[in-house]
């Protein structure tokens, strides 16, 4: 129950089979554990030790996958770094995880530059690109030309794996600790859950640095399946891999679905290969999913909703919930039931499960849920109570078991006795068809703790009321939701990186010396 | 981690969904676990505390079901019974683990006779028969009545689940220690392996007190799937439930496959729901798995290997190698490849792992490998060396991970430095046409340490030397396998109960007095 298990048993049932095929590198099972155990060694040559850190800053290739199984197989912690990021954020990461060597690619050589003298621990960097290597960075295949292979450093359940960082872009970073065993039995869950079987052939189409492609990284070895990589995602550069790697099964989020369904080019492509998508990471649109299984009709899409924290599956719907008609339309809107080994509940905030139907937050327990935050025991212990992981997405539960995600749980407004979602009354809001933008908040009120606000945009040329408003809620929903009062902003919402109404911002300036956390 | 998560998990997604359905008693996921609930309240109300052990002596029915499910519910630990033991080795059984409370059945009313006053343990006898309640047992359906539902112990991962008995033809019975942590990575092991999916309809067939049918009592649990149920094994009983039931999946073992496709009346059932056959256990002979696809072509086969020590599936053959002609012609044969969660070795008796094509034994390492064996640290040190499960197979591996096993490590004679697997000497000595039955064992030899031998039977009529059989086995395989000697025997060999030649008692008279264990 190591990850570098599942490699060596697709040496032992499929060594000559494909492995990676990158750029046309096309290697076997044995080939790859061959180089993976010389990465290892490697790392062992430059004073790696067991459960140290090495991170990673790049874009998709068969090395970010090689990566992956050296530092594991050194028994080091592999710390993949977010792409987008900007350097000192790339900065805090490095020097939060105690990272000795880092791998880079030419994509992220300027970042390099603009940390130059601020990096606290990074001893050796190891350049993974494709040209010349620069000056001061060790060539990754030359490395591994001169370096042994070693044993596999076979490491423990509870040991350490990797550290997967959140957040960023409201509040710090936190490294999410990811041990063996969760990642493990993140496989376990995904195999069932998203029919991973022998002859697949992914295609990591989404950043590798994420855990939610990661469950290919691990899953797709888990059963010898092939490797495909494009650098990073473009509608043509997805089609085309497809086509050309006959790829069964990649994930794409919601954005990227879109993209792909709707590019002008994707007729021209032979996409019948293609036979399970999953997506998940945000909402998808009602459109786009019907559009996509106009597309890839003899695809089967799958709904997957995790976190970081878990390595990440949590629940999923399946190809056979993904219908228009019949009994179970529209159940693709949910984000599914819980997957085989993942305990689930919804629950209010003293951890209670509630009744079906009722909204609370996403719980979870089990094996897949992380050790904790690294260095952070105060977060940790806010996150996981009583073995449960809080997600902090707020949802209900259909008597299916299926969950239905509402809201994050701090954009939940506590008024009096009763929680209020904000997505609900902004839901109500949009309805009015004088709005075109609105972010409903909570804001400090003296009797009821917090009082129900909305910050409204209205379109061009029309014109409404807050009182107007708040009646139109009345017809729609519970007199305890409705705002309390209104604001009218001219300006568009200020939106995070993802493209979220960042809510800390608008709720900042009511709170003011108060003591509710904007975060 | 444990148990009882599936099937809270069966209740939150298919609370009203079929669960069990025997003898027209049908229930639903939500019955079952309000069931099991009362049964562990029962188990509590007996003065049953957590550890403690609860055995079963039962045909297969859906009370026994809820045995499983109760007594991990409870806390405690099952022990479930073999229907075939003589009342002594079930007196052993039953005192060994220390059982305090026993479930019991009609047809095992008379062993119960048998064994008055000679059970130390057994406090509490209850009655899960369908007739009137024996006096002194207590009435199943009256202590469920009258009990009520207790709170799931939720026990951890290293908490015992299980005391599964084997061995009782020869030496002493051992009870396998299997934990919470054990089966639940056999339900990971199945899930992809056996493709069990949401909807499918199981047919216990084979007995559930052994652990091959065990791994469906969790596994199908794990997806909500139906449990169905015939007492004990008859062709014509299998076959009607697979008819009614529109039963998709079962395990038998190759006795019984033979039995169902050679039965006279087979084509009058509608056998088309079956999509998944799994069978294992014992040699299936060739004749029988190209009848059984002949009669069932839509039907999926695995033959999968395991011991009740991996709790207990260690590698499969799927489907997609039951094929007579083309590229994987054969592969049924061997006993496949390790399962995704398994680790797997044929190694030499130091433990070395052996080039492909070497004889060697089966070692496996993983979750999946018992806890030990109940009490005998000696017997545990012995099996489980550096954390890898020793099977006392022999066998080989092919260079695609597909293991052929060829003989008992026990009956392997070392000869020289030279290991001989009585096995290929038997199939030698067969290819003669006087052969009628034949066992090869080691005797002493002072040069050799051991000397190949042959115990012969001819066909009435026929003649041969022990010269002219040994010259025949010298043109089929190397001299050092070759018998040194021959003694003839007009009696047939002496059978186990399962029909296996006892060679313990071949060996026994050359061996006298000498350091050769025959066991």
């Amino acid at each position: 129950m190591y990850l570098t298990q599942a490699l060596k048993r697709s040496v032992q049932i499929n060594a000559a089979g494909p492995a990676t095929s990158y750029r046309g590198r096309e290697r076997s099972w044995a080939q790859v554990q061959q180089r993976v155990a010389c990465l290892a060694g490697a790392l062992h040559g430059l004073g790696h030790e067991s459960g140290e850190r090495a991170a990673i800053l790049a874009l998709n290739c068969d090395r970010y996958f090689e990566f992956y199984y050296g530092v594991a197989w050194a028994g080091s912690v592999f710390v993949p770094i977010n792409t987008r990021l900007a350097p000192p954020e790339v900065e805090f990461w490095l020097n939060d995880s105690g990272s000795r060597v880092l791998f880079i690619d030419d994509q992220f050589l300027p970042t390099l530059d603009a940390l130059r003298g601020r990096l606290d621990n990074v001893e050796h960097i190891v350049y993974v690109g494709d040209g010349e290597t620069p000056d001061g960075l060790l060539d990754y295949e030359a490395l591994l030309a001169r370096s042994e292979p070693v044993a596999d450093a076979e490491r423990g359940y509870e040991d350490l794996a990797g550290l997967f960082y959140t957040g960023g872009t409201t509040g710090r970073s936190k490294g999410v600790m990811l041990s063996h065993r969760n990642l493990v039995m993140n496989i376990f869950n995904v195999l069932p859950t998203l029919q991973f079987q022998a002859g697949m052939r992914w295609l990591h189409a989404a950043p590798m640095f994420h855990i939610a492609d990661g469950l290919a990284t691990f899953g797709v070895t888990a059963v010898a399946g092939l490797h495909t990589f494009i650098p990073s995602f473009s509608p043509d550069a997805a089609l085309s891999a497809i086509q050309e790697h006959r790829v069964t099964h990649t994930l794409l989020v919601p954005t990227m679905v879109n993209m792909v369904v709707n590019s002008p080019n994707v007729a021209d492509y032979d996409l019948s290969s293609l036979t399970g998508l999953t997506y998940g990471a945000s909402p998808m649109p009602q459109s786009v999913i019907e559009r996509a299984m106009e597309v890839l009709p003899d695809c089967g899409f799958t709904h997957a909703y995790g976190q970081t924290e878990c390595a990440p599956l949590v629940t999923a719907t399946g190809a056979e919930f993904h219908m228009l008609k019949g009994p179970h339309a529209g159940r693709f809107k949910s984000a599914g039931r819980a997957v085989p080994g993942v305990e689930l509940k919804i629950a209010n905030a003293s951890g209670r499960e509630l009744p079906r139907g009722e909204i609370g937050e996403i719980c979870s327990r089990g094996p897949h849920v992380m050790q904790g935050y690294w260095q952070r025991p105060d977060l940790t212990a806010e996150a996981i109570k009583d073995g449960w992981m809080h997600s902090g997405d707020a949802a209900y539960m259909d008597e299916d078991g299926f969950v239905y995600i509402v809201d994050r749980v701090k954009d939940m407004i506590i008024s009096g006795e009763e929680n209020v979602y904000s997505v609900e009354v902004e839901n109500a809001l949009y309805q009015h068809d004088a709005v075109v933008e609105c972010a409903v908040i909570g804001t400090p009120d003296d009797t009821w703790g917090e009082s129900v606000h909305a910050v409204v945009r209205l379109h061009d040329g029309k014109n409404t009321s807050a009182d107007e408003l708040i009646s139109h809620c009345r017809q729609l929903i519970a007199g305890f939701k409705c705002p309390r009062s209104i604001s009218f902003r001219d300006k568009p919402m200020p939106l995070s990186g993802a493209g979220k109404i960042l809510k800390p911002e608008l709720r900042e300036p009511f709170w003011e010396g108060q003591d509710k956390s904007v975060n």
